[in-house]
């Protein structure tokens, strides 16, 4: 009944995996066209971009028969490529990369629409996130991003609910980090019985693979600031850049000037104990007032205040309470009064990450058809 | 740049005003050109639909010169004006009338979009759920009902994205209601201090108009078992009826006689302190098990069972700790793990029910553009 709609996929990493699964199944899943990971790009030979490629892992892909291999390509070439299908399409960007997020104008005023859970567009320059929305305007094209802000769960849509409809969102707090909730749901649990010492309970989220491979760049707390600064643009504030407020780094300033290299992790890693005490204070002097210490954003839209950093909470509190690697989000609102309105739930893996992208795509489709 | 709209709106009591005060703040709201209450109809005049009707209280907007006037109008009376107007339209249902929502499928099959909080088309005869989205289908036009469970929490949204992207809902399980909620949270807190007996509490929502204007309209569970019923066939589940599964009644056997009239009510209400004893064992009897006593919805997806009834909750989870009239809707599923994705927040109220009136009538004027 509806035209056809066409699909180029960016990354194949975890996110891009699961979603490629999640694709497959989808009942009118749009022409994949496109599929690229870093050196390589899958294309369907023009000019009747036919066949589609299947929606499989890359090398299950790359075997099917007469499909167009190329390297890497640019944006530019992207963006012209699939400009010229004989109808809609739509850009999914599974990577973090921060050039191709700078790259979303180009597409977008070519008609592209953009899904993507790489919050590089989104946190990035104000100018950046401008543009971004100036030119879907000018390109008559779509942009959705939930998975930039706690993967699969409602949180993007809730709050564009929320502004849509004239409530006045006064507050924003939460949790916003799955490894963050994971190392302090373990290091001070509301039972108070773990004698975990810091820098075990970072040894052990390293190894189970709930941090970044570099754990400092879950650590320094940039992960959690870029996502506030998403949240407070949609709530109305123009928030510069991600690091236009404070962020309170959990990296020691003695371990600050470690290079990013692997020999820099691995002293990181090593020199961390030295540092133990000082974390078992904060946390004593929580378990004193009767609290627990979390990891934290919250964004103060009346005051225009963004803050991340560590806070202390009752112990009957909803973010105390949080377990595994869980986050919460609460939107205080004109409307919801003195109770806010909470998401909370599985803010990180693969699967609930491609949930979210799989989602934006289906509504994404929905509004071009 | 888009062809008009026309919008089509019926009630205007609490949530059909506050609906109309969003509406005025809409930028590009569609055209309103029929607004109706139980007796009267305003009507832009035919064939031009022009001027459209202010989206202001129905007082106010009678008063605009030139609109038509009539007295109540048949489903089939609106829909063929509705049909008839220059561009597609949408009907929006701000009663809770079943013999409006019954006629849904005569809307939808001449093209006009239903965008309602009335949950009697939802969660009545699974044949009237079956028609609704066969006929919608058949006249490509749309159903969105956000606020028939919790109001403008992100309930109904949430587990459509779930479902419709694959993954695997196992269990739901809640609080629906907002009085019940209240209820409960009052006649037993966590901290255990109420010494409050269940008749006071019932009476004193009452006099906060957080009842219905009979309370047994809430007590009798009815209303949580609709809200059931539809994330239930959502979920996959056929449920004929809202009353094809156990459903926890508190009306006690006695009153259950009484009838529906204000003599009843009052009968009702002044017998109720007869059964405090009763309550109060309920509540003691969690209470010796260090949990809270709640009323609850679940579905368990896999055995096909729904419940609604009183349950006993560990003082520390999040259904004990409920504030105010707050709801919480737990959603269990493959992808989530064992931790559920969790929405909560104020689940009644005129605002935040037209709120998800308004972010569905969003969504859908997007979607017909």
């Amino acid at each position: 009944m509806s035209a056809p709609i066409y699909l180029g996929v960016i990354g194949v990493g975890g996110v891009g995996t699961a979603f490629l699964q999640q694709l497959a199944r989808l009942p009118n899943a749009p022409k994949l066209i496109l599929l690229a990971r870093s050196s390589q790009t899958l294309l369907s030979p023009t000019p009747s971009y036919s066949p589609a490629i299947p929606a499989t892992d890359y090398q299950t892909a790359s075997s099917t028969p007469s499909l167009t291999k190329s390297g890497a390509l640019s944006p530019e070439e992207i963006a012209s490529f699939l400009s010229s299908a004989p109808g809609r399409s739509i850009l999914i960007d599974n990577t973090s990369d921060p050039k191709l997020a700078a790259s979303y104008p180009v597409f977008l005023r070519k008609g592209i629409s953009i899904v993507t859970p790489n919050k590089k567009g989104f946190s990035s320059d104000l100018s950046l996130w401008k543009d971004i929305f100036s030119s879907a305007a000018q390109g008559n094209a779509l942009v959705y991003h939930e998975s930039t802000v706690g993967a699969g769960l409602p949180v993007i849509s809730t709050l564009r609910d929320l502004v849509n409809t004239g409530d006045e969102v006064t507050r924003i707090e939460g949790v916003f980090s799955g490894t963050l909730s994971f190392l302090f749901n373990t290091f001070a649990p509301v039972s108070g019985a773990s004698g975990a010492k810091w820098s075990e309970v970072v040894s052990q989220a390293k190894e189970l693979g709930y941090t970044e491979p570099d754990p400092r760049d879950d650590l320094n707390g940039m992960d959690v600031a870029r996502k506030l600064t998403i949240l407070a643009r949609i709530a109305g504030l123009e928030v510069q850049a991600p690091d236009s407020f404070p962020i309170e780094s959990l990296i020691p300033t003695e371990l600050a000037s470690l290079p990013s290299t692997s020999e820099g992790t691995a002293t990181f890693m090593q020199r961390l104990p030295e540092f133990d005490a000082q974390m078992a204070e904060i946390k004593e002097s929580a378990e004193k007032e009767g609290k627990v210490v979390r990891y934290v954003g919250s964004i103060d839209v009346g005051k225009k205040e963004v803050r991340v950093g560590l806070q202390k909470f009752d112990k009957d509190s909803a973010i105390a309470g949080l377990k595994g690697s869980d986050n919460i989000i609460s939107f205080y609102t004109r409307r919801y009064g003195s109770n806010p309105l909470i998401v909370q739930g599985a803010g990180a893996g693969g699967d609930v990450t491609a949930m979210g992208v799989s989602a934006d795509l289906i509504k994404v489709v929905q509004r071009l058809q």
